[in-house]
């Protein structure tokens, strides 16, 4: 059937350095000759958007951030923005913040400068999400997408070691669950081995060295490439798991990430020749799974979904739940049998691959 | 140091698929909204271009091509487009085809749907040329960057084997000078490294079964990756010696580029170690100049510049032409004692890297 593919790459700009966001936002914001500018930033991180835009003239300070925005922040943004005669957006922050910033962007069309200070990776990608009458929509629309995104690791340095680690894995999970995702091409899957190999040696750079900028860095553009990655290729069969344990038995999202992960990978590698290798070969490892399985140990990775309130007894109906959504490019079909199976070991936290 | 980088990636979209041309074609300009189609195709290359166009409506068929693009040229085509109110140009050729449906988009700002029947790689660019008093300019402008590439291997099976070998080699060139241009970063070398990968690959098998379509295909989308790489990261090392090579000594451009990068490679490897081990582990092999040597063996590659009317008393001259020209960013320093080292073994053909 050869190679067969369609391929869209958005249109963004990527500063990357340490230390060197200030500069960069105040060059960046020269180039697109902003002059009406509103920073969106939440209070608790008005100490880091304040040394970030410390070059910048900022028209409008806005503050209520609040997460998976929900519509009517997001209209009292938008009405902000266009009583302010605003031109550019500045956000700075994690994904709730960057997600207020294209709520606004939606309506308005201005650009964003996107300053991140967690792996979220919603920077990336021109998807947004809104939250109404307790419902999360999400859509895409290149509006959305940051024009330019300013990567600083020194911002993430006050990220706890165990949300880097939780949020590099769910980085991880983009990257992989995007070799095999409906809209998985060769150029998503170049860019997830790049994604991989970046955070399976960010990662235990951090839980060695907190406070070191090298893992940090790593981590980062990581969970830029993961984005990327990801937003392109669309979920595969691991997210199409993780949404329904969450949503519907309410188990933490990063460690639930983090723990069926090994076990999707597991499942599909061997009918995914190209995709073990890519992995593999990025983890510097003989396997795809063994090199995942041996970076969640130095991590030391949530292992059990038994650990998190799933009970045995909720596997038939979450089979149930997930077969029919499962991709039907899916590398090995799903069936109620080895889903079944897929489930029980990640409830009991078996060796992942054994 | 730390990871610090600016890098910008261009909108484009890639549709690819052997024998979906006219079909891909058809349904971007309807996507598009196209309804006064320009389409530049070389006369030699009427038949392709009916083929792929017989889906959609042509208002101008546009033949004369020219090598180069000389202005006198350009401008013919560009009063064409404005005197038959044309909203898109489609270009189905090598890289003369494209440079003037480029040449058009300049002055115009008109979009491009581009169909490539070589491994040109121009299409996935921003980079203009233009010939005029002899002299070829080029500049960079997003407008000639065109909006769809339309791959398709069919087109291409044509291409003499020679030629395809030669051609797949330059845009290897592309990929390994990529990894240490002046703009290197590693977005660019994570794309690079998907060239080299897919024309270590399709190369091969485009001599083994130069009728088959994989490895057409394989070389085509690695050449589109080592446009997009190369294009990025700009000219290093290699390019700078094989311009001086073929500006001032004559030398055949695919051969030249053919001969000279493993010497490059062997040159720049061991002071970087990151970009060895990436080209290595693209190639498959225990190192990089090993996998590329390898490769070269299978094509029956050039393997000495005194086969293209290179002299050994031109070395001296050569190096002090070079040698300012050496991006600062190079892995290792050149001077005149280890350039004229390279292209002495250059010119005799020794085994690169030993």
């Amino acid at each position: 059937m050869g190679l067969t593919f369609s391929h869209d790459t958005l249109a963004q700009r990527v500063l990357f350095g340490s230390g060197k966001a200030a500069e960069n936002l105040a060059s960046e914001v020269a180039r697109l000759g902003a002059s009406r500018i509103m920073l969106i930033a939440a209070e608790h991180e008005a100490g880091i958007a304040g040394t970030v835009a410390s070059s910048i003239n900022v028209a409008l300070h806005h503050t209520e951030v609040v997460m998976h925005v929900p519509i009517e922040t997001a209209n009292r943004a938008r009405a902000a923005a266009v009583e302010n005669g605003i031109d550019l957006i500045v956000c700075v922050g994690g994904g709730s913040t960057t997600g207020l910033a294209k709520a606004v962007a939606m309506t308005t069309a201005l650009p964003i400068i996107a300053v991140p200070t967690t792996y979220a990776g919603s920077e990336a990608t021109n998807v947004w999400g809104l939250t109404e009458a307790s419902r999360k929509n999400t859509g895409i629309d290149n509006n959305v997408l940051p024009v330019t995104v300013i990567y600083d690791a020194m911002l993430t340095t006050s990220l706890p070691v165990g949300l880097s680690v939780a949020s590099g894995l769910n980085g991880m999970a983009h990257c992989i669950d995007s070799l095999w995702g409906p809209r998985a091409d060769p150029i998503n899957a170049a860019l997830a081995a790049e994604g991989i190999r970046a955070l399976a040696g960010g990662l235990p750079a951090i839980v060695e060295d907190p406070e070191g900028l090298p893992g940090r860095e790593q981590a980062l553009y990581g969970a830029y490439l993961s984005a990327v990655s990801f937003a392109s290729a669309g979920s595969g069969m691991h997210h199409k798991i993780c949404h329904v344990l969450g949503g519907t038995y309410d188990l933490p999202h990063a460690q639930t990430h983090a723990t069926v992960l090994p076990y999707v990978l597991a499942f599909n590698a061997p009918a995914a020749p190209q995709a073990e290798a890519r992995i593999a070969s990025a983890f510097g490892a003989d396997t795809a799974v063994g090199g995942l399985n041996a970076l969640r140990g130095t991590l030391e990775a949530p292992v059990a979904l038994k650990d998190y309130g799933f009970r045995l007894e909720d596997v038939p109906e979450a089979v149930s739940i997930i077969l029919p959504a499962i991709p039907a490019n899916n590398p090995r079909p799903a069936t109620t049998e080895n889903l079944t199976e897929l489930l029980t070991a990640a409830y009991h936290g078996t060796t992942p691959g054994h």
